[in-house]
């Protein structure tokens, strides 16, 4: 059973998805083992034929119609150790006169990206990769339904600086019963930005990179990947549409096309580039019922973990990046 | 040469500090190697005898009173890659209508704890423990004359999951010449918490704390050790002052004394109970000007890097953390 706990110092909440049955002694080795306890060896539960070892699928893009039999290309399942339940309340308690809490309501799935347990993105044809990005649409837009979910959070881990526990390639879906503290100040932002100038802070900032072009890794007719100006982490990158469009769930067939190409390209630029690095793939996208606005540019963003955010970055919020990014546009254009 | 450039997206500057002698096809092996390049195989540059591999040292705790002599208890010199510099301009500059930069211009020291290569500062007696702190303390209100300086961010990696690349013990500070935007939310947020209630938001957590007791690990008369009610990470904790004082600056000679012996006490707890881990250490310090003020506790910050964030946590900010801090006091209140 998890829970939210609000930290009244940064105005954010924080899950907690204590593993119950761990004695206090047991936490080192448990944690040293990473977000999830170690699987028992054996058989991989995401490969075709383990479906018996996952939860009863959510959904599945497959030839037959029988839930759960091993046809599938892409399976959606939920998350054996999920961070937040859809059974749980959204009610807020408070103890004493500070402490407040909440049920750990929202919801947290698997997408198993394919059958192949060695295969990763890169390596799939366009159209399997156009099959992943739609279904993660489609969980985005359906999982949006439920009105207690106010923010669903999509990403991907790529390996194990990126804290991933499972090796067969997969994303994952987290929707939350708050609004993130992050993402609310990023909207803020841009809504001041928009109020103040009339135009889209995203879809300036990617205008202006197109023109400066020296950030630029690859683009097509529909989308941009770009080194921004200002990169977080050495070989961040950017997707972003190139016709404003707020919301993640609103892209229509011919960009989910476009989308797939250019995401296979810069992935496999990062792959043979950087010889598979680990990564963290995530999706900013306009908050619940913002999806028509005209402030906020949903984007794709790509945060090779490289390096290690250590105090100085835990202790400001800053970051220090070794890398340039129009020194690592150059370099991921030349692959 | 490092340079500081604006996110728009977030209001916070990011920090570039490119290692130029790097080619691009090097990139990933130096990467790999963390924040700083690997040293050569060789004698340890933080130990006695090896003064002149440093730079020129900032000050030190000796007998004698000759520079860069090898009788020195703590020392204190600038780092070989800093992320930003002395020399450096401040000045803002403008590169078409977006895109802003700024120069690489601060402070970046480290404070090395003790001549003992293998000896963590845990296993110190708390009198060379209040030295440790003193020497921050000297430096931080020193650095803080310097008017660029913005604001000073004193921190220790402890262990190479928490970003360190030299084993030897040692604390660092960065004179940044911004006030990193973290800081300023945290601070509007206390701020704002004392307007409104005409308390200081954190001397009423920490009371609050003390009264509902479980979350309290160790204290003395000056200083309290707490897992907050809303850690972000597993055995996170807090020290605080129990009477308000807003910078780290401002402590006296007494309340040095008791802060080392509880920090000695904490630090053996987190050492024997978690099998010495990884962790950062941070101290959050009212702004400059502010000392004086009402409404910010500066503390001590402890987190353990016994978890990896991944894309959950980078695309929405919030963290999951898998132990409840009662849980984690408990169990580190009977070590």
């Amino acid at each position: 059973m998890s829970l939210l706990r609000y930290d009244l110092t940064t105005n954010d909440w924080v899950i907690f998805a204590p593993e119950r049955s761990r004695r206090p002694h047991e936490w080192k080795q448990a944690l040293e083992q990473g977000e999830h306890p170690k699987r028992a060896a054996g058989p991989c539960p995401f490969c075709p034929g383990s479906e018996g070892m996952t939860g009863q699928e959510i959904c599945a893009v497959r030839s037959s119609s029988t839930p759960n039999a091993p046809d599938w290309r892409v399976r959606v399942i939920p998350n054996k150790f999920p961070a937040l339940r859809i059974e749980e309340e959204s009610l807020r308690f408070q103890e004493g006169p500070v402490f407040r809490y909440m049920g750990g309501c929202g919801a947290h799935e698997v997408i198993i990206e394919s059958p192949e347990h060695d295969r990763i993105l890169a390596q799939h044809p366009v159209d399997h990769i156009e099959l992943v990005i739609r279904t993660l649409q489609q969980r985005f837009n359906d999982l949006l339904k439920d009105r207690r979910f106010q923010s669903i959070v999509i990403f991907k881990n790529h390996g194990e600086q990126a804290g991933t526990s499972l090796r067969h390639p997969h994303c994952q879906l987290i929707a939350t019963p708050v609004v993130p503290q992050m993402l609310r100040w990023r909207h803020r932002i841009a809504t001041e930005y928009f109020d103040q100038m009339g135009r889209c802070l995203y879809c300036v900032l990617m205008q202006e990179e197109l023109s400066a072009g020296r950030r630029v890794v690859a683009e097509n007719s529909d989308f941009a990947a770009i080194a921004p100006y200002a990169s977080h982490v050495p070989f961040e990158l950017r997707i972003c549409p190139k016709q404003h469009q707020a919301s993640f769930g609103w892209i229509d067939a011919g960009q989910l096309k476009s989308l797939a190409e250019l995401l296979k390209t810069v992935l496999t630029k990062l792959y043979i580039g950087l010889d598979n690095p680990d990564f963290n793939l995530t999706i900013n996208t306009a908050p619940r019922g913002d999806e028509d606005e005209d402030y906020f540019l949903w984007h794709l963003q790509i945060l090779p973990r490289l390096t290690t955010a250590a105090g100085f970055e835990l202790g400001s919020g800053m970051s220090i990046n070794p890398v340039l990014p129009e020194e690592a546009a150059d370099f991921l254009r030349t692959i």
